[in-house]
Formats: structure tokens, sequence, C-alpha cells
């Protein structure tokens, strides 16, 4: 083997995204200079936020056509020209959709964790700690407060959705589709899961929320963040995780009505976070996540996708809700 | 005098308020029961809130056609009937447009402050208190931060820039018309103010923050509000505080459609707050804002307005940009 396959991203989706916003690329395998560790991808990481960057610049630059498709990865180093790193060992980063890349060490991070890649993927990595940091420190759900939690059936939702649970409150999911939803509630332990699909969201929260939502964990914005707008107790908190609703459509919706009228008079805070901002706390969290699914408190839910080639169509199926839990691809 | 005059909200308005949102009524001097106080208006506040107050159930019941028209007042006991109160003394309390009430005790606070009426009615209480806590505890800026506040001119607004700029902030406010501008940059030691219906308002405020904005005190919501948004650092904060510029609409405008995609990315922080969430650090606030006031570091905005008769007009010209400062109504 010494080609490498790339999915690279092609051009800029004006609706959602499709097959032919990727293009299937083959090229020479990548050299290793010093300083550098070849490494071969294991698992890509498949991410609402994929397509978010095709918008414009976030917390990072916008991606620009022609570029490898850029993407959360886990590796093995094949070839080390750098301290720290020795072949065989796994590796995570952001080389993107691709089966081979030459890193800087420096972008590198090492996994010692024996947990299997599905879960160091996500539910014991950056999903995981994105459910764990944006529900505890942004969201500071107290015991008996009821949070509600929309993408619920995602990655990130099953886990804030449980780590709520093991914390003490009332948990309330919203997902497309009552099959979701029935799963929700039998399988993670959810006190109540709403098919936003159905209609009559805001009255359906309400009614699954007798005693208003205290935290809010928004991983969608859209018509859920403006019926939990509606519904929010005093100095109710918001934890703005994403906005999955309008990332893949041509015209996003108009912004919440309730902003910032609602915020004053219910004295309600509304905050945004990157789970990077908290990586001094990493080892922390991680070993608090691998001991509660150790110990079946947690259940980690992931949803493989094997083979390289089906990367865009995963990605595509994302956005039509495909997944429960982690999506990711095994690309070796 | 055994004649009470006072105005009643009449009807609630469909889209400005007018002059017959209200109704001039006569009735008898009301009489103070044991445990209630007869009191004299002397002062009556003038607040953007009472708009607000006319749509619906805010942080208080909304207010009911024939009832007597609400409003922050200070007084003169008159006659009492309850311990800890004697004629002469000065009250503060929420009595309303009308000369005379008989006020149950516990809903009076007294004030021992020597300082004019003038000053008690707004700069050295609720509106000087609401800035000081929604800048110095929601804000949280920072020596050196590029804090933005709309409404600037107004009663709120001009102590926000002032005691921003004490704490070493550069301080940019937003106003309607040229003059306020030049009066906030050269009266009030504002390093720009941007005239907001001169149009290009964003370009504006990006021109007067180089830096960006760290600090957002947001008195108006709206068109200020977006552009605010566009132009936050990372991690900056929203002060919450009012609406206005939907107050006094018949359809309100869309919400910021930066909300909640921009406050993930950025890390933002919006949160709400009223300033009697703070009475328990009321007495330490109070002594601050009336020491930089003695010392000349504050000038104290105030718009007096003469005679009860005056107060629709009064109410009606806040919604016009009529005012500088703190607009209240000397009753007697």
């Amino acid at each position: 083997m010494n080609r490498n396959h790339q999915w690279l991203y092609a051009k800029q989706p004006t609706g959602r995204i499709g097959p032919d916003t990727f293009q299937w690329h083959e090229t020479a395998l990548p050299a290793a200079k010093a300083g550098e560790v070849l490494v071969k991808t294991r698992m890509l990481s498949l991410d609402p936020a994929n397509r978010a960057w095709m918008m414009g610049k976030t917390y990072r630059d916008a991606l620009e056509p022609g570029q490898v498709m850029s993407g959360f990865t886990i590796g093995q180093v094949m070839e080390s020209h750098a301290e720290g790193f020795a072949p065989g060992d796994i590796v995570e980063g952001d080389w993107g959709w691709q089966e081979y890349a030459a890193m800087p060490a420096g972008r590198l991070v090492k996994r010692t964790s024996k947990a299997p890649l599905e879960l160091l993927v996500g539910p014991l990595s950056v999903t995981g700690l994105t459910a764990y940091f944006g529900l505890l420190e942004i969201g500071q759900p107290k015991p008996g407060d009821t949070v509600l939690v929309s993408a619920a059936a995602g990655a990130v939702g099953t886990m804030v959705g449980q780590i709520a649970r093991l914390s003490g409150c009332r948990v309330v999911g919203t997902a497309g589709g009552q099959d979701k939803c029935d799963w929700l509630v039998r399988e993670l332990g959810f006190d109540a899961a709403i098919d936003y699909k159905a209609g009559g969201v805001r009255r359906a929260i309400a009614a699954a929320c007798p005693n208003g939502v205290d935290v809010y964990f928004d991983n969608t914005g859209g018509p859920v963040l403006d019926a939990a707008l509606s519904l929010m107790n005093l100095r109710g908190r918001i934890a703005c995780c994403g906005n999955v609703s309008q990332y893949d459509v041509e015209k996003p919706a108009p912004g919440p009505m309730m902003v910032p009228g609602l915020v004053v008079t219910k004295r309600l805070r509304l905050e945004g976070f990157i789970v990077m901002d908290f990586y001094d706390r990493r080892a922390e969290a991680e070993a608090r996540l691998a001991r509660w699914v150790a110990d079946g408190k947690i259940k980690a839910i992931v949803d493989i996708v094997e083979g390289l080639d089906k990367a865009p169509q995963a990605l595509i199926g994302l956005f039509e809700g495909a997944n429960r839990g982690k999506r990711a691809v095994r690309v070796a």
C-alpha cells in the first residue's frame, strides 16, 4: 500500500449536502519529515460541525474547496520522526477524510486508554466531553431540576441525558420519530421524549415538563429552542452547544423571537461553549466517563459505518437523523 | 386638599402609546388603615418597563385597564399608622401615577440619604443600580475591555458608560441623533458614540470598536443587538437589561439571527437580570454611586418634567428619545 485515498471537499453546498459536495481522490502516500508522524486512519468521526465549517469561519477557518475534507480522526502511528511517538501508538487529531497523513507531532494527542476505538472516537472523547462539560459546567443542573436536551438520540444528546439522570434530574429529550423517542425512554432512562416531527412541540414539551425547564442543552437551535425559551424557569440556563437544525439548509430560520425579551424578564443565561475550552480538565472528565461506562451507569451508543468510501453518505445521513448515538466511520 | 388625582391605565395600545392610553381621574383622598402609611407623591419615575408591563406578564403581572398606572415613586409620609414611619419621612415604592396613596408599610422603603429627590429617583436608585450591577456583575468588564452600550444617552446608559470608563474600559455608545452622540463624548467621556438612526450601524460600531466588543450592555435589543452579536469577541458577555426597541411597536422584529449560532462559535454569554435580584447588596452599591457623584467622577443626568398632568406626554416622549438621562415627573 503506497497510495493514499482521500475525500476532498469539492464545492460549497447551497442547500443540503449531497454526494457532489465531496470528491474521491487518490494520491501518493505522504512522507513524514523530521518532527512529523505518519499516521494511518482507523476511525473518522462524523459531526454536525463538519457541515457548519462549510459555511464560513466558526471557531476555525472555513473549509476551502479542493482541500481534504476535515474531521476528527483516530489513527495508529506507522512511522515516527518525532519524540514521544512510536509505531503502534494510538493517536487522535484532525487530519480529515483520508487513509494516511503526515502530521506534525504537536497536532497529535496520544491516547493510552485501552477502551475500544469505537468508544474513543466519541463517548469517551469529544462527544462525551462535550456533554459532560456543557451540561455540568454551563448548564449547572441541581438534583430535582428538569433538564431538556434536543437531538437527544444523537452523539451528544444520548450522553447529556444519561449524565443528567445520574445528576438526579428529570430528563426530557426531543428527537425525530417515535421509534427514537421510545428507545430513549426504554433504553437510556429518559423520563420522557418528544418527537419534534409530530408537531405541537411546545405543547408536548410543556406537558413533559410540568415544573418548567431549568436547564436546556441546545444542540439544534430552531423551533425547539423557541419552545424551550418560552418554558424556561426563572434563572434557567441554556447551554448553547450547536445549531444543527440550521446547518444543512439553504436559508436559515429567523432568530428566536424571545431573545432578548424573555432573557431579561426571566433572567435567563444563554452560554455557548466549545469542548476544547475545557481541555485542561480533560483527563479527570474522561476518567469519570470511562468509569460510568464500565460500571454500566451510562450506555455508550455508537453507530459505526464501515469503510472510508461510505463517509459522504454517512454524513448526509447524519442530517437525515439516520444515526443513534455517535456516528463514525471505521477506515481501517 | 382632600382630593386625589390619578392617571388610570385606560386601554392596551396596539401600536405606540398615545394620550388615550391614559385617563385622568379624580377621587377621594385615600385613608390609611392600621399598618398603612399615607404618602404624598413627590417624584414619579418614567421607565421603558412601564410600556412593557402593558403587553403581558413580565417579572410582574400585566397592567389591567382601569387600574392606576403603575410606576416607581418617591414620596413623603403625611400620616403613619405603621411602626418605623413618621410624617416627613421620604419613602419609595410603586404606588403609581397619583398624588396620594395609602400604602402598607411593607411595600415602602425609607430613604435616609440627604441627596436631592432628582437623584434619588434614578441615578442613586433604581437606574443607577441597574447600571452598576448589570455592568459589573453580569458584564464583568476588565480594564482595557471595550464596552458597548445601547440607549447610551438614557437613564441607564449614561450611568453604564461612566461606570465603564471608571473601570478602565473603552466605552462606545449608541444613541438617536448626532446631538446626543456629541454630548456623550463631550460631556460624559464616551470614547465614541454612534447615531443608530443614521444607518450603517454595524459598520459604525465596528469602526468605533477596532478591537471588537468584550461587553455589550443591551438596553434595546433590535438592530444594535444584531450588530453587537456579530462584533463580539471570544467569550464576550452581553448583559440583557431591556428590549426597548421592541416595547412601543405593533409588531416585534424577528429575533437575532446570530442566536444561537454565533453564541456557540464565539462562546458568548447572554444573561438577563433585574436590578431587584441584587438588592441584598443595595446599600453598598448606593454608597459607591453617591460617592462617585459627590466626587464628580460621574455626572448624574436627570430630565425632570414638572407636574403629574404631564406624565403621559413625558412617557410618550421617552419612546421618541426626547430625554437625556433619567426622566422623571415632579409631582409635588
